[in-house]
């Protein structure tokens, strides 16, 4: 199955000048599309209501087909089409109420949404499932999350909140805390940044939720200096970015007691913030339950609700390159 | 918690012509600021298609996150919304589909939505939870009921209806019948209609749902004129507004006895209609099941579904007031 | 229970040159609003983005309120009202969420719902409820299914199909192949076609799953020739329209080897479509489960794509057609 990510792949143009099409995985960016993505991006964030620039998607329509709900990701895409004067065609619960429940294809699906909308915006449960949509596509697909698989929009707005934060992506101790095994944010994040110089990557898991062996592979491969640790505060420490990850309940529903352990092992308290750097960030996905304690909120350097918003642009410049260039 | 409902509190401007923050709760108004929401409805209700007056929210956006399923409350806002040339992020079942049930507080999905919305119309189960909201947000945040606790712009609205069909909020006989204890209506049409002189109430109710001692003790506190009746066609024959209530089956699920006895006790058909005043009106806040007869629909004084439609031009009112001042 | 599904109805102007109010049923178009609704659709076609043709419909609401779920309906109406310019409120699951689950009549919420829109497009799981919708309906009611009933502009979307690909709705054989039972699409169509002179039917279908007598009788009455047949094969030999449905197998919840039977009889594959002539199309109402082989896809002749597109162009017709006439 070939999925074009890139309009025109056998134009001559470097790979990251070429118009975008489908947004599907963290492998198909380089640094030249991250480049273009992220300012866009800082375009997006100065763009006013009732300008000429919140008109560009007049008259596009994007279909949120969400199979799996996530009511901070759908609102986060369709807010960003909004923004830019697009409208929006919604579903929260496709896979409770749509065809597929008649046993359609998901090909099937895809080839009738797209006579009604000029892109859709996928959220499945079943990794792989973006990269089906696209293959049948003829409008662009933007995958919204496919189960354990990618994240693509997440990954992007995590690096571009590290631009926008600390304004480099060279050069950067990134610790990544929690759930390594089951978050695919940690993963994706740890594939975009190996794409940069000098980056340094510290896991801190509990062990039953460690980082992947792949992923340790992929970077040794990169020649990406990585390590892990257990004592959270030494390694707040000396870190550039404290990325922390919830603890997925969902994934111990046999092993009660291994969450537990594992959820309260390693926590960010006004203690970690005392260890981290003036200059560092906390960041977190999202929801978090008690894995950063509320009372980190109103440091400055917790930045979890900044890359929440950061979403907002990253969505807002991908739907723009993809449907207007 | 303290939660500025009206902007710039230090501001030495009367109370009621400052300009709308949030909407929480019925306290939170005085008859100037009633009057202000009354008087801006009514221009909302000469709003055409088409018409500048039809774009006073271009390029806002509104987020309906709905905890708590009531169709009616928030296609009447999205309509407003819309009438106004707002755009609308909807959330039919937030509490099933969101963040909640990976157990994100309120207030964290609030900091987040707030990123993607101009202004949150939050729909809860539990009492107090639009507080806690606003408390957080830095948009405003209006209340579509919270619980058993508040339900600020059906009070509104019903004011503003008594308002519109009798032209008069002093001097007013007002018997509210039905489910007094449970329903929030009944309680809080109580707290608006004490600020109007000569205003008396009667409580015509099963024994299983009388009116609670709060709102009587506040009434008498306020110097408020109040009785308890048992007969129906009586308590007519001097009412100006009769506001009949659902008695809420849900709320006796293990006593179908006492549910089915307090049902059909206070019925209004046409003996009731033939009681009543010619000048006086029927009041429901809907949906009703048979406590009101159909028979009685083609009456002119049956105010109900023209309430509903009043429902939109209140909500349309607070949205300009909270957004555009 | 009088509804009039075109306005002024006392009007002596022929029939279908009266402004159409609401759509509900099959029975209610003669060639004559046939033809004015397909010249409509065509014209649609032809509506780009960002034109004052895609202005049509700006400050026009429509609400879809969905008593049963069915993504691809509501979908395709949503986009048909986005397409030119207006706003939609939207009721994935009404009848989980709305008052209906609190004992509210359709026709009190149809009477709160019309006040907050400038149409209604309804789907429902009872048939008659769109009627029933009408009848107290002041603004358009568009019925999109109601359960066992009517499916009013799925049977207009297949005729325009027809009309579209072959050019002509005269003088054709139509196969109508599968569930003819319980498919309301082959009966509604069966009622349209009856209408143009020289069209002959094939019935092939599962013997448990027959077409109804009543549709017989009514077409022999009517005097248009139909057959029933059991080889596919050879039915497609000589079919201008091959037109293939599901089993549907929520009908056969008790009798699994009945449906096993039925789905496996009738299957449209590359030796069905060396047996159809070249100019012949085929058609489904989707979604299919694999009653057309997906191998059949790429050939020109199958349409059932195409004809899901054309819903689009035929509902932006209707709606056109009630709002602005």
């Amino acid at each position: 199955m070939v999925v074009r990510c890139f309009k025109a792949e056998e134009d001559r143009r470097p790979w990251h000048t070429l118009p975008l099409k489908h947004v599907i995985e963290s492998q198909q960016f380089d640094k030249g599309s991250l480049d273009l993505i992220f300012r866009t991006a800082q375009e997006m964030e100065a763009v006013q209501r009732q300008t000429d620039a919140a008109h560009q998607l007049d008259g596009y329509i994007m279909s949120t087909l969400f199979y799996e709900p996530s009511t901070r990701t759908r609102l986060s895409f369709e807010s960003a089409m909004a923004r830019l004067g697009g409208t929006v065609l919604s579903t929260e619960s496709a896979g409770q109420y749509s065809s597929a429940a008649k046993g359609e294809t998901l090909e099937d699906t895809i080839r009738t949404v797209e006579g009604y909308s000029d892109c859709i915006v996928l959220r499945h449960f079943q990794a792989g499932s973006a990269k089906i949509a696209a293959s049948v596509a003829s409008v662009p697909v933007i995958s919204a999350g496919d189960g354990p698989g990618q994240h693509p929009t997440q990954a992007l707005l995590d690096v571009y909140t590290i631009k926008r934060e600390l304004g480099r992506l060279d050069n950067l101790t990134v610790a990544l805390v929690g759930d390594l095994a089951n978050g695919r944010t940690a993963r994706s994040l740890a594939y975009l940044l190996s794409m940069y110089a000098g980056v340094r990557l510290v896991f801190v898991a509990p062990h039953v939720v460690a980082m992947g062996d792949d992923i340790k592979a992929f970077l040794t491969a990169r020649g990406v200096e990585w390590a892990e640790a257990e004592d959270l505060a030494e390694v707040a420490a000396e870190a550039d970015v404290l990325y922390q990850t919830r603890i997925q309940k969902e994934r111990f529903q046999d092993r009660p007691e291994d969450y537990e352990r594992a959820q309260g092992k390693y926590i960010i308290d006004s203690a970690t913030m005392q260890a981290l750097p003036k200059s560092s960030v906390v960041m977190h996905p999202l929801p978090r339950v008690d894995e950063i304690r509320p009372e980190v909120d109103a440091d400055p350097r917790a930045a979890y609700f900044r890359q929440a918003h950061n979403g907002l642009f990253i969505r807002m410049a991908l739907l723009k390159l993809a449907l207007v260039g």
